[in-house]
């Protein structure tokens, strides 16, 4: 498995070492103030390992249009701050209530939960302030296009919507159709937004774009089943987070709803139907067709 | 009191109205979904009845440079979405812990935690979208900037900074600059964006910019030094909400660090120096001089 995809895994981690430092610099530093707390929570959270794939796609597909690294870090930084902020959000004990992630306790656990809303609501807004910032990209139609992309994925028809719909759901009498629904808000709004964001960087056409939307839908989705497999069936120690999550929660998922085989098998469709969309891009996009196989086989 | 600000008063309804007209056209439709509760919330937040007077200094702002209210209401509502959301996550019982606002049940009290701290979130991002789409102006650096502005009011240096810095306060040790440091990042950084949001839809000179943010200083904390004033003095049916709350919690304002006559001469002085910043704008500005004196007249 580690040979199969080293190449990817290689670039994987290079973007997220990248991220890193480009986060480290864009986050507010921790002086000695009467905010510090929140300031730190920012950090704590935000600079905790993770696999980065959202910003890997946003990275990986503006590459797609000769966009360099260095110009597609800043925003990848933005939505990968809107992702944490999420996390931090949705671990709150009035929402899933969950005290590990990524392996550290979570944020409100280790900071309280005034600190941890603070934060988020601090990350969320941070990424519009370094979105709208000239450094992001020079053309401000571009960035007033990243924003308000940025803005839809997240909000009530993206991934604040979603949340809503999971936490209110009577999860034992969701249909297939429904759980897809939401996951497509919940999830899948963000995978979106990282792969438009390359779109939107590089100036691309409508139907590239088409094309990378597609993309993002059918990984987004493969990438949910594959999470729920690992739930279902993975090991503590493998993943790096508490498993049998879904089932103990009465959660429904793809898996709790079509069973392990026929989830595995439809991850397999998605991924066949991820490959498809990329068929107009050259080689420059191996890496994206590489990534949407290691999703549905990846471990943790 | 009723007469003398007569006109004002007039002025304040009318754009209030308005302003509720078109944040109901801005708010997503309830309608029968799965995330219909985030939703109601935000409604009920956002249109329930408040002195709206962000709003009304980012149209009164604007039109001192010709732009008309149909325009600046969109950037004012944008504004006054990211005030609800603040209201909301500081009633929290994580953080302010407060059961009214605005005369009726906190949010959380009415939908519960989750689809209050949700509400909040959908709001802040809300915002965002709309400052970033076309129609709040047609110039995308005025929105980039627009953003900035906004993100930078409300994040970790303005709004988000300042509830943690109050939170985190041990109160009966802070000085008098401390407490002023805190007010114009927690409550006066909002008054500075509404003020600047006028200047920046009127594409002003930087001079006249300064001015607006000296006003908006100024009144800012007037406003803040009045709002404890009616909370040590007023009645809760003068006031519309619960009095006595600020010593009842502990909290330091510039009431209890001046006592209240010299908190009282303290707002006079800071309405002076609001009328100074005025000076070199014509009379299009007498409402801006007759709101900083109202602002500390009123009984509410």
């Amino acid at each position: 498995m580690m040979n199969k995809f080293k190449n990817l895994q290689d670039e994987l981690e290079n973007v997220a070492l990248d991220l890193n430092e480009k986060m480290d610099v864009l986050l507010p530093e921790v002086a000695k103030c009467g905010e510090a707390k929140v300031l730190e929570a920012m950090r704590y959270s935000t600079l905790s390992p993770g696999k980065k794939m959202r910003p890997f796609l946003v990275a990986t597909t503006a590459s797609l249009f000769g966009v360099g690294r260095e110009i597609s870090l800043q925003a990848a930084s933005a939505i990968e701050f809107i992702h944490v902020y999420s996390l931090i959000h949705d671990d709150l004990p009035a929402m899933d209530d969950d005290d590990m992630r990524r392996g550290q306790p979570a944020c409100h656990i280790k900071f309280g939960e005034a600190a941890a809303i603070l934060a988020g609501d601090g990350l969320l807004t941070l990424a519009f302030d370094i979105l709208a910032d000239e450094s992001t990209h020079p053309s401000p139609n571009v960035r007033c296009e990243l924003i308000q992309a940025a803005a839809k994925a997240s909000g009530v028809s993206g991934m604040v919507g979603g949340q809503m719909m999971d936490l209110n759901a009577q999860h034992d009498k969701l249909t297939i159709d429904e759980i897809i629904h939401l996951q497509r808000m919940k999830t899948g709004a963000l995978f979106r937004l990282s792969c438009e964001a390359g779109a939107i960087l590089g100036k691309s056409g409508q139907k590239q774009r088409i094309a990378l939307r597609g993309y993002a839908n059918a990984i987004g989705l493969a990438f949910q089943i594959t999470d729920d497999l690992l739930d279902a069936e993975g090991s503590e120690r493998e993943t790096g987070k508490p498993v049998r999550q879904d089932k103990s929660k009465g959660k429904a998922t793809l898996v709790s709803a079509l069973g392990v085989d026929r989830a595995r098998n439809q991850a397999k469709m998605l991924i066949q139907q991820a490959q498809t969309h990329l068929e107009s891009f050259d080689k420059r996009a191996d890496i994206l067709r590489e990534l949407a196989n290691y999703i549905i086989e990846r471990k943790r």
